[in-house]
């Protein structure tokens, strides 16, 4: 009954474009808004009315939560959550700040972010950094029940926490990261009543512990068959394989689906780890009851570039493909494909390049009869694999951090587009043998980026994407990797946050009507609301994220890096200063570099509205 | 000739109001602005224009400097310095961040504040939290000298900085903290072109490291006599006396007089130091070029309050006073009484509270022909000296923070009247024993703070003060005490901040024009600038300082105020949680332990305009 009903609530709160009810703004993930009091002839007037500070610096990923008066936001480690008072200027109603053992930083990839709270049945669901998952009175901060996801300071396993919850009917949706540290990837579902663990699926394993069912679950629409979780990897290697499932969640309420997708394989070095690495780089459809796998599909088999498969799914119904009306789900993979799937049986309509310029692979095979179907075809120059350990593989499109990371893309039923924030970021790679030890870094390659050669010059474009056709439908170049998650609205006009700090407004077709630099770089999802009869528009600043880990992790200088290179790439390092500082934090450092001549740490909240 | 050029390059930097070109605006520290195209018509449709993190969370105190195209902004320690381009949204031209002992945060007594950095022959002067004075160039942010004006963290004197300097001539002047942990204030003069040290003056000692004439420097007329810097103290106390430097200098070019105020004498018990414990709490006329002394005036004799005299000096010239033409100098200092002085001769001219609820002292005596002339006349209920040690004295006006503490007040010419950011808070005292150990806290007193009974219920006033008869001409309630640095304009709007991190426009008769919730409580000085043809008003928020303490220093919670209570209290710490959390941070965190939930720490640059 409980779930039923909080759900149903759920259900009611998002659909009341007031509300910003959860992470993702609605189950289908389109963060499109029905508000349109801020249009595309009166954006232009935008002020800023309010502002507060989180009191936490490094890198503010997702966004607010708002129902009703209140309004939530959080912050990355230490992992605060602030309720805020709508009606009063946002007067602080309760603040909780978890204790943490701060030992969790150093197993964070890409900073120590947290993509945000989700609201279930008078609760508010935070997922510590730590992987404790508390969950809190929505009314008092009080907290309700905690529940332990993972191991992230116990010292046995580097698993850590940085993705949104997702509440589904009576359940929360939990992930886990670490596939830097050889974690195995997993997604749960905890009770919302008593945080009791009510199913876990692992990214690979025995079908048992995958939740896949050898006969029903399919690939490309054929069963899987039994142990697709081990047979494409050499020995046990699947237990410190990766596949973590550390971004976004989306949900069909029809179909009872969940969606998500998995990351990449472990190591990064892919000459280790022979075979097609199953559930790595996978979308994933599961039963939100039972977490049984429904359909799976692998984008990228054996990845040898890092191009985790964990971005948003994006859930689109009656698109015109070829004629054919199709419920689909949209994805704009980290590898450079935007793949439009028939999201009931995992049917592959469109799988399309949305940046011209990525070259690693040619196509993405489309015709069911071709022993290829469903797979990359892998351009042997870019192989980091074929080039083998120990040699650089350069001039790879994209970086290892995609065509898009995390950053949530938007839809417009309205133009039928989708609005996406892209890197324009290629990179050179050079695998090298790493071995496993629990807990620790388990990485395997040195990365260097930079902005896409013979291009613009920037490293970022903010696109719209058509994705019946698999078509770039306009681009506007970025001088930096557009880091921010997007809101398109019924006001025709879509949002979006630039590394530098911009909030930028476009109409539908790119033109920029308004931009304002806030007080930190954005990395955070841009929302709306309404309140007291006004359309707010609200983002979390604070530079960081993978992009900005040069300036939040303070790795741009010679000591930062060394000690970063010292406990990542030990024996692996680079001997020269200028390397050491460029490759480190994965290689984003290097090519982010200028990112500290325009903006500097700080959790900011601004909320937008139009003049009184 | 490069002493004269720098001064009058900066003398004309300063006249032109484009510029903000020194931390007190001018040298008569009048925080008035030529500026009018924001006007009190206008103000309510100001906007935020662009805004930026400074990457430092603490109390952020001062505020931008403005020359020509570009602005300068400071942080609290680490003391980073940003030089940013005005023609490019505040694009980063420079950064420097000095290599500092973290150990200096122990020594100093009220967050870990910077007032600001001064322009002078091409350099900014900034006075580290370490006293390391750093000129750099202001075009490259290079290091041109470095020189050493204490001992911070060597451990032999807890000497630290948080004054902004002030350039005089071919000078820079530079005062000194650390009253609470017994230092012996100096103020300092450095050669601008080469930061080697032109002269220094104690507070305490003899004539000849006080720089004090025994003939000719003056005490309300008379010759102060040979030792007046030991003579008052008992045996060697006057080595330990306090009397630190750390407020604010003003400077008159024709008398070539710079003035400022003494801090408290050491220690906060006032049994243990008999005599007036001369040069504490006194306002110094020194010349310029030499440092000799030409006047001094002790305001709080003996003090057993913490009262210390370093508030601003404004200098105005021509003021009527009982039909007179004077140039005075008009202080507001933290005892409650405003003073009007002959700034030439140091004769005083008004002495009245600014806060009716004063009650320590009933007067200051006006008599010349009193033995009493210019003394407070000591309320013996509130006497912390006569109720002894380990006596609770309650219910003193003002608490130890006094009606004003270093925020700094604005005046007017247009009006003649000053505006001035009070407190509105009174005290329990409680001296004790200490002894002084080199490097460590030497207060000996604990303190509880709370808003002044059978009031507004308020902790601030923001007031319009006529110093020519020692009047309040109105005065604005506040909730938390007032402790930014005000502006008035020649648009008839006066500005402040607030605690709460609201920025406050009101006219000239007090009435509230515009307000704005910065990102944190502002405690730094408001700004105004003219970039392009247009007006802008800009502002350090970052809550912290003494009042913002319990925040800034996290000694809200148990464990902080614990710890601090050791560092300072030792054996006299309060046994019972409460009375050591309410007592901690020098008795502050208690009366404004509200204030969490209002406002975050984050320190941010707003600029504020008017709409295009
Ligand atoms: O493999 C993982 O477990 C894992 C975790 C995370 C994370 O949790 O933030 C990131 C990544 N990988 C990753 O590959 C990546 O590009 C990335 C970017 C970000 C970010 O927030 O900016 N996190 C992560
Ligand atoms: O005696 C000293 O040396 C000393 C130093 C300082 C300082 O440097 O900030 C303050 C004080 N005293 C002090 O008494 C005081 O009220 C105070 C307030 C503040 C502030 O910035 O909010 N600093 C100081």
């Amino acid at each position: 009954a409980i779930g039923v009903s909080a759900n149903e609530e759920l259900m009611n709160l998002s659909a009341d474009a007031k509300n910003w009810a959860m992470p993702t703004g609605d189950y289908a993930n389109t963060r499109y808004s029905k508000l349109n009091q801020i249009n595309k002839d009166n954006v232009k007037d935008l002020q800023v009315k309010w502002t507060m500070s989180t009191g936490v610096l490094r890198g503010h990923e997702g966004g607010p939560l708002v129902i009703g008066d209140v309004m939530y936001i959080h912050t990355p480690f230490p992992n605060i959550v602030y309720a805020l008072d709508l009606k009063n200027d946002g007067k602080i109603l309760w603040k909780y700040e978890p204790k943490q053992d701060p030992s969790v930083i150093a197993i964070m990839c890409c900073d120590t972010v947290n993509r945000g709270v989700a609201y279930g049945d008078g609760k508010i669901i935070l997922a510590q950094a730590d992987t404790t998952v508390t969950a809190l009175d929505a009314k008092t901060g009080e907290v309700a029940w905690q529940a332990k996801n993972g191991q992230a300071t116990d010292g046995s396993i580097a698993e850590s926490s940085t993705s949104a919850p997702m509440v589904v009917k009576d359940k929360v949706i939990i992930g886990i990261s670490g596939a830097e540290y050889g974690v195995r990837g997993h997604i749960s579902a905890y009770n919302l009543s008593d945080g009791t663990l009510a199913w876990r699926a692992y990214s690979t394993g025995p079908d048992s512990e995958t939740l896949i069912d050898p006969e029903k679950t399919t690939h490309l629409g054929k069963p899987v068959g039994p142990d697709s979780g081990t047979n494409t990897w050499e020995g046990e290697q699947w237990k410190t394989g990766g596949g973590t499932t550390w971004g976004w969640y989306a949900y069909d309420p029809e179909l009872n689906l969940i969606y998500y997708g998995t990351g990449n394989p472990s190591t990064w070095n892919p000459v280790q780890r022979p075979g097609d690495n199953r559930w790595s780089m996978t979308i994933m459809a599961r039963d939100a009851d039972t977490g049984m796998a429904k359909w799976l599909y692998q984008m990228t088999p054996h990845d040898e570039w890092d191009y985790d498969g964990v971005n948003e799914m994006i859930l689109v119904d009656d698109m015109d493909i070829d004629g054919q009306q199709r419920d689909v789900l949209v994805h704009f993979d980290r590898n450079g494909f935007a793949y439009t799937m028939d999201r009931a049986n995992g049917e592959l309509l469109v799988a399309k390049k949305y940046d011209p310029t990525v070259n690693w692979a040619t196509e993405v095979v489309m015709d069911p009869a071709s022993d290829q179907y469903g797979r990359p075809q892998v351009v042997a120059e870019y192989s980091t694999q074929q080039n083998g350990e120990d040699t650089n593989t350069t001039g790879v499109c994209p970086a290892a951090l995609g065509t898009k990371d995390q950053q949530p893309a938007t839809y417009s039923p309205k133009t039928g587009l989708f609005y996406v924030p892209t890197n324009h970021v290629c990179m050179d790679y050079e695998p090298y043998k790493v071995s496993y030890t629990a807990g620790q870094a388990y990485v395997g390659a040195t990365v260097a980026m930079y902005p896409t050669p013979n291009s613009h010059g920037g490293m970022g474009n903010f696109i719209a994407w058509d994705a019946a056709k698999g078509e770039i439908v306009w681009s506007k170049p970025e001088q930096f990797s557009v880091w921010s998650g997007a809101l398109a609205t019924e006001g025709d006009v879509v949002f979006y946050g630039t590394l530098e700090g911009y909030i930028k407004a476009v109409d539908n077709e790119g033109n920029e009507l308004y931009k304002f630099k806030t007080p930190s770089g954005i990395i955070g999802n841009i929302n709306t609301f309404e309140h007291d009869g006004k359309q707010y528009i609200a983002v979390l600043s604070g530079v960081g994220g993978w992009a900005g880990i040069g300036l939040a992790g303070g790795l741009l200088g010679a000591e930062g890096a060394a000690a970063w290179q010292q406990a990542v790439a030990g024996e692996n390092a680079p001997t020269e200063e200028e390397k050491s500082i460029s490759t480190a934090g994965l290689g984003a450092v290097g090519g982010y570099a200028a990112l500290a001549d325009y903006t500097t740490l700080g959790g900011q909240l601004t909320v937008f509205g139009l003049p009184d």
